[in-house]
């Protein structure tokens, strides 16, 4: 089997590690970072923290090296969907393509380049430290289902998630994942963007009243958008906000988004609160506080265009 | 007549120093800034810009040397003005205070010390570019009139306009002052907070029709707060805030709230969206987005804290 990772980022970097150690299993990684994958193809892949591992797929920054592959697995960042299916097509004319990206939309944009399209949703976590060398901060399970306008075969989802579960990331192939998907979108949709715009961690957002209620309005309107599509939630995202505000868990944990603000790099707004919205609109749902949150860091983007 | 000016920032610099030219009027200059209340018994106080004015009132950071005062203009910040008219309320005992604050709920801070209060709002603005010197940015009228559970006189009111529009500053005493202060408090709340919490200028929060649509949002909510108190605008906040947005006039104002974060300064909040809300409340008007405005704004001053 051959499956080439679409975007080695960081959560990208731990599939392709992970799953290039399987005798039956042949990694290509995708990745427009050339330091990147200079450093995998000539030291490895190395992942550190929650699983010390040293992986060997082949990476490249040129997609037309890419052979043909039984499956993809997009994990770019929401924003660079596009660009990264359309450059990488070509392998999987006869494969499936999985997403396991944040954000919602991305099975939609995949499916305009393939035939057969993987609905999916990761929680495993890190970052990368160097070119080659990658942080695993959290371990997490991953769901996999078919999208449903342009679906794969179960059995293929199965022999996929089978392969991530063999090399260590825990994966379950189920016949809807959108359950999943939804409950970390309003997750990350009502609390990342909330640290971004203010600096504070998730556990101190959490402690004010007028935040945390905040938090709640966004959910509720996801939570309403999610219904609207007959989507029935695996879990309610306000019990996985609670949980993380822990100090044992995700207390000092500043959204990936505030990082991104930080940093002045776009962030995936578009695809957290502004997929709810287009989501809601579709449906009837209104959305009044994703739409002004998805406004307002918008404008912090463009502020720094000023 | 006798007048202290309660909070000798750059507004109620513009008072004092326009005031101290009548000849029948006495001002007292009341500030917690001894440099500036040095500066002004030394040299005067000056006014640039808009006006070239050196007044001659008498300045104090000891409100203990206050004597009894006809009127007082409470010009502190919002959330200075228990403080402040804790302090100063006894030269008022047999007179009457008004106040011009940005904000809602100063009548109701001041009526708490004092018998005879004024409802008040002014456009004027400046800034104190050294201790006993301010620039004068913008001209603009004053509106005074009766606060309904304590009320001044009318013909006080009318007194105090007229010694403000005989010092150049014209005022109006009106029976109903509430218009035009919710006008300035909705304007003011619906669009500060946004380029605090974007970093845009006023223009920039104009011109992308999220954050505008979002402006609006706010406004309506501000008009419906209004509604139910049986206030009625003087004028509609979306003509003020369309007007201000015009490159001859306001496109490059970066809101004081903005200068307020940037500074890492406490802004006014509580008493712009915070009292929009609180009013909301009292009367059954649902505000969320209000709400989440208010929330975000305190969570970015609480991240100081960090």
């Amino acid at each position: 089997m051959r499956i080439c990772i679409v975007g080695c980022g960081a959560v990208g970097s731990l599939f392709a590690a992970n799953l290039s150690l399987l005798d039956d299993v042949e990694v290509w990684a995708y990745d427009v970072s050339q330091a990147h994958v200079d450093a995998i193809n000539e030291r490895g892949l190395r992942l550190t923290g929650a699983g010390e591992v040293v992986g060997r797929p082949r990476a490249t920054t040129d997609a037309a090296e890419l052979p043909p592959c039984d499956f993809g697995i997009v994990v770019t960042k929401a924003m660079h969907t596009e660009a990264a299916i359309a450059a990488t097509a070509h392998a999987f004319a006869d494969g499936c393509v999985a997403t396991v990206q944040n954000g919602i939309g991305n099975e939609e944009t995949i499916a305009r380049y393939v035939e057969r399209v993987i609905r999916g949703t990761t929680f495993p976590a890190g970052k990368i430290l160097e070119p080659g060398v990658v942080q695993w901060d959290v371990k997490g399970d991953t769901t996999l289902g078919p999208f449903e306008p342009r679906p794969a075969p179960l059995a293929e989802i199965e022999r996929l998630a089978d392969a991530c579960t063999r090399a260590g990331m825990p994966t379950h192939a189920v016949p809807d994942a959108r359950g999943p998907q939804w409950r970390k979108v309003i997750f990350n949709a009502s609390t990342n963007p909330i640290g971004a715009l203010t600096g504070l961690t998730h556990g101190r957002v959490c402690e004010r009243p007028d935040l945390r209620a905040l938090v709640s309005g966004l959910v509720a309107e996801g939570k309403a958008v999610a219904a609207a599509q007959g989507i029935v939630l695996d879990a309610d995202p306000e019990e996985l906000i609670d949980h993380a505000a822990k100090p044992e868990v995700a207390y000092d944990h500043r959204s990936s988004m505030l990082q991104d603000v930080e940093a002045r790099r776009q962030t995936e707004i578009d695809y957290l609160n502004g997929g709810i919205v287009r989501f809601g609109r579709e449906h009837g749902v209104p959305t009044p506080l994703n739409e002004a949150i998805w406004a307002l860091v918008k404008g912090v983007e463009q502020s720094w265009q000023q």
